[in-house]
């Protein structure tokens, strides 16, 4: 049984690591940290949880938990892994870190687009980017594993095949995404309010937003070159949900099947993702709740662009989910362990 | 193993019993019935249960179901099941019907209510109400259960402790009950458009509503004589939950403790009832996608009434999670095999 | 030209004020009041109004404003308006309180309900209670208008008629209502985030919501007994709209036609009342952006009880349109003026 | 007064094409048409128009209105103003065609992409693309007037200025469009369903959407060269609102400042055109209910692209609010006359 520690527990991603957890037969949760709620019942916090779990939070007290866990979560803002990390932690425990601190291989790179100093700079290198379809192997060997963002996580996996083969323009490639509100946390703030999300839809982060250098580093890994994208995330009135549009001049004349080769290529395997029917767009709602990724594409013969599209549930795939993944092949468990979650509809 | 046909598969009743099911250790979906999608991809109709079924949609040819089967579900509209049912079948298969058919015991009420003639009239009587937290021991024996529906199965629960011990009078009691709207099915209809639905909330079936001599019945069991009541449901403009607002005059002065242990007595083991907290109301985000019921009260001693207030998922307890809450246990399985859901918040 | 001066210009019903006087022929706002935006431009608040509206927010200065304006709209939490008013402004401009202040006539019940010590009781008897409809001889001769509650608003109309002819047994009355968000206002707090309200539904002030002595003080009024009863609101995902299910035993027998007849005697002139046609019950989305109460009912032969249903905008007929209603009136203005707006559909 | 016909008043751009003219003081409709509800009271078809519209809806008899009125509207499928129109009405009356019909100047594309013949293509070159902030003067002077599309009117808007001073590379243009669902019509249909909708966003028509050809003839004028582009659409869940998220090469280096300075070149004077603050961005929630279209930008220089986006309501803008602009103009009159709508939040 894997004892697992998860610091941040009450925000959502941290939520749905409860929730998924739970379900987890091979792993137990021994610690519920959240700084805002010590001694609360956690099941006060989370009512869905009455019942289920009995356990109060506690402080975010990383040595303690390394002394317990076997694994650690943080699922909290940038900058507090990286300043509570170090080597005798490190040594105790796996740590997975669902925050944006360990994600970019470049310091600086991270400094600017995050506006703040790193704390522990020394473990940039060792740690493993958790995308699992991509760095399965690695991520079995880590100590230290970098949960990607919610955003990239869809991004990435989508246009993944296509920048490996050299199959699209990276100049040209543009990302529009679209997010449920769930990715914004549980933060009390005016902007997501009830009353200010519903029957709405707007752009934010316009040409700034945080997610764009780590798109960049892993698509610039994929096509072996620097990538420099346009990425434009938008906010939709529904709690989950990400989908992201993506569009990219082909770099030559294929064909529907070619494309899809390529594709089958390296998701065929992939038991999370699920390249749809021709035909077939992806929606966010059938992946709901699941660690599913789907993914279709269109080409238009006309403008001699692709449109790739791709669809997960922001705090499964995109948060709480793949940091399970991600724990299950660190510890040698099969990739999909208490990850069968079927997607809720409707 | 036990083998499952279901009649009804492609509504938002049999869509979710084919979610449970999925991940129920258990059972098996051998056949997957569907009048309106004959010879069509499962997954092609539910798209979240693409490469998790892979199975066409079969007709509702229920003789030849009965051959294969251990169990049939029926999620179809009213009068089918009572239609197909005969001894042959039944000496066969158990059958768990999710429409009305079966649920009256007085098969005038059945005809006037529903407005339709009662095809098999002489099934009523042995046929068991499946309201398992009450009915545990005569399902556990039945070939014929008919499952409780989703307002009704919301409206008993939270009542039914009081109105057995006589702390309510029954001659006050109103309920007011508020639907998601997957309550409504899936048939293309124009009041259930996306756009008269948002932003919308209405009473319907006022005075009339079909749900209301089913809980009338079950009720006047509880209460050991006849109950007549207002019943009256909302459209609330959201995928899933039912609140129910419960409204009676107590019989005599008790406390919070009083009545608390009231429905202790009855629910102390009941896996699927959560009485929730002093001052804690329930919500339906809190049960969403499980086969809980959330239960409280309120004891108003200005008015003398108490307001009882009960939460379930319409499609889970309401509907499949309950049908398959019956199946565990007329076929001797733990109640809540494949049944431990965790809500899904937000 | 009518100076009109917000108090509490930027919570949502001091937003609903100005986008209603701002097309209003007769009237003029001279100050936009905020006392959290000082100095910001109002069209930074509320971007709808960008071009619309040039004018800065300004501080809670009532003297100041008395000096200018000819009528003051007060949109504040409760306490405020009481604790600012006095003779010297009184005798400038008239005031339109659409926080609880001056609505109930017995000081004691306010401070018991409210919880806060009342700081102008001497106020309080000369306050006119500005439900037009009922009120609307008074009203044009306030000086002091304490306009309804939301909530208030649209449970008094719904069954105001059958109190005042005697109709209903007022101890058997039951008031089940339903809000969108709005009515919870624009503060930033965990409870109103989108991911908190959305797919779900809740009770809240169960037997104890401040809005309950209103309507029993103004039902009381038109039965002429005292009235004691139950109201329990509740909060459904959607941005506007009040519907409230109310429920009482009648006291003889009657027609829908002799019922319909009392709903015509007091609302026949009443343009702002919609009794709906037979069988057609209110709903919230075919009012929402207007100042209608739209109204209906049913008789329950089998329970002797009648179910009355009332729909509203909680921002216009239950907020900001209600209290130009007044202002139109106390001025000697068509009491439309300003207020024939078409309900927004879909 | 202007006697106005409607012909498919009981769609969703039809009834907000009632909606706006019941508050236009220099108009009356004298004809309801709707061929599904002939003989029915407008008002049962839309209750929000009880006691505000009396009249029963008629056929689609567009000679007998040619006889009365003195301008049609066309708000109904493509096809059918293009097979009713002919000299004779023209002579009579004006008509403003909300549907696809006379929008697209070169027949055979018009075939091509809406995969109907055109029934009277002699009409086509006299048609007036009913843009108004673009072709007011050919507007006063027509007599047969193509109201543009709801993604089109926001997409062209959006990039008009600059695509007509050559700011950007018409060949690098990609319109991400979002739109609330009553673009998609009040037909009953599956996919239109609340549950389908709910908690969703998708993709659709992409590389083949039927907006494609009308924003690429458009654009192609306004930047004298053929434009051949990425158009994709997506549902949101929300009732109203278009929100176009344009991307594209700028053609040189320019400033914020010089880019907005085109903006007002173009827009300065346009009425229902709002222009926003530097690094505001559009929201479609700031303009539903109203005519107006907002509009701004991002350049991003580490890829040297230009973000646009533009936010319409699409039923208003996008729909009959333009057709009333339409109206406005061919009649002389003011252009806002009856569009003084103001946004309604929340």
């Amino acid at each position: 049984m894997i004892k697992v520690g998860i610091i941040g527990s009450t925000g959502y991603a941290g939520g749905e690591l409860v929730r998924i957890l739970t379900g987890h037969k091979d792993a137990e949760i021994v610690w519920y940290g959240s700084r805002s709620y010590i001694d609360q019942k956690y099941a006060d916090v989370y009512r869905n949880m009455f019942q289920i779990v009995d356990a109060a939070c506690m402080d975010d007290n990383m040595e303690a938990l390394a002394a317990q866990a076997d694994v650690i979560f943080t699922a909290t803002p940038q900058g507090l892994c990286a300043s509570l990390v170090n080597e005798n932690i490190l040594s105790q425990v796996k740590i997975i870190d669902l925050s944006a601190d360990f994600r970019i291989k470049d310091v600086k790179t991270y400094e600017k687009w995050y506006g703040i100093e790193h704390k522990s700079p020394e473990f940039i290198s060792e740690a493993v980017y958790g995308l699992c379809e991509i760095n399965r192997n690695d991520v079995k060997k880590a100590r230290l594993i970098a949960n990607p963002g919610c955003y990239t996580t869809c991004s990435i996996l989508t246009a993944y095949p296509l920048a490996k083969e050299g199959l699209i323009d990276m100049d040209t490639l543009i990302i529009d995404a679209k997010s449920g509100t769930s990715g914004a946390g549980r933060g009390a703030k005016l902007p997501n309010l009830f009353c200010e999300v519903n029957e709405n839809i707007k752009a934010y982060g316009v040409a700034t937003h945080r997610h764009t250098p780590e798109i960049e580093e892993q698509l610039g890994y994929a096509s072996g070159r620097e990538v420099v994208l346009n990425f434009t995330p938008h906010l939709v009135p529904m709690n989950r949900g990400i989908l992201a549009t993506e569009y990219a001049k082909l770099t030559k004349d294929v064909t529907y099947e070619e494309v899809k080769a390529v594709y089958d290529k390296y998701y065929k395997d992939a038991k999370f993702i699920r390249v749809l029917d021709k035909g077939v767009f992806p929606e966010t709602k059938w992946v709901e709740g699941s660690n599913y990724t789907d993914i279709n594409f269109q080409i238009d013969p006309r403008t001699g662009r692709i449109i790739m599209m791709g669809a997960i549930d922001n705090l499964v795939k995109g948060a709480a989910g793949q940091a399970v993944q991600n724990m299950n092949l660190a510890f040698g468990l099969p990739e999909d362990e208490g990850l069968n979650l079927v997607p809720m509809f409707p």
